[in-house]
């Protein structure tokens, strides 16, 4: 089963998907399988992180800024603005896929995890998810 | 199939589970097929390394150690200890889930690849992983 | 259903795999489904990047020679030659193993989207792909 799901992003940042992806596993009515998620871009990513204290997801995203900055001297990809090349970056460091075993009819997650959509752009956009569902 | 495992860390470092996730593998009885591992966890992560020479995972801690030091100054996610925000970082540019093809009964790994279950605390502490076994 | 793909790397950077990737999904005449790969190496990785600009690619790569330099002084892993342990660090900030929904049998990637087999020595060879292609 396939289900695709479309998320507007308010700008860069981690937003928690788990409820849309949660939502998506409870319409399959699975009981045992797994859960896939590709995020059809390389300027936003994904990311399983704790979904308690948002001082921890603010520290990711400035460790990331200090490690992977804007107008970097020796970007090369730079037409597409001084935030696409470290996006790209991001992504390439963080993940497109992810793979949630299903478990009692929900995902197997953690009791701290959530699943985040990383926006990478400082203007957000609507951002695609693709899930597989099965088996 | 669903397989729960739970192992046990002595602290920071990686932690070779190849054998615990090869008999999960095994007990499943498929000749071909699709393994996935999710581990609980957002202080700890999952990586396919080199499984010959321990020097290499050394160097592995130790650039991470570098990169993502803890007491940085920028952190404010600290009430959980020093340790505990880099280990949200590592885990981020590290793996929480990992698929392997399951070929002939065994998992494909290449010659020199292991599963590793990476530590991030300083602190061992007992981890959950989540495996699926499908075809 | 399992493939396995050789690829021969000319050297260090990232090659587009999505044309041989998109044959055996072909193959398989899955119309849905999930293809997982795994690269059996632990010196070479996957990524999911855009296939558009290549300068794009050459700045991912020149980020990633800057900070994972070779002749760190604080390698001690260095028998294998002054790229092998920069390519395993490579490899674990990367992805060893990705997932790719299949939808109306073909891989369901974004339009910017292309597989990418990252070469991380200086020296290429053939790497070994293993493929699941399932429901």
């Amino acid at each position: 089963m396939i289900r695709q799901i479309s998320i507007p992003t308010p700008g860069k940042g981690l937003l928690d998907v788990t409820r849309e992806i949660a939502q998506a596993v409870a319409d399959s009515r699975l009981t045992e399988g797994l859960c896939t998620i590709l995020i059809q871009h390389t300027s936003a990513s994904l990311s399983i992180q704790e979904n308690a204290d948002p001082s921890a997801r603010r520290d990711l995203e400035n460790w990331l800024d200090r490690h992977v900055p804007e107008n970097d001297p020796n970007f090369t990809h730079t037409l597409e603005g001084p935030d696409d090349m470290p996006s790209h970056i991001r992504s390439a460091l963080t993940s497109t896929t992810l793979s949630v075993p299903i478990v009692a009819g929900r995902l197997a997650l953690g009791t701290w995890q959530g699943i985040y959509l990383w926006e990478h752009r400082r203007r957000g956009s609507t951002r695609q998810l693709v899930l597989h569902l099965g088996e």
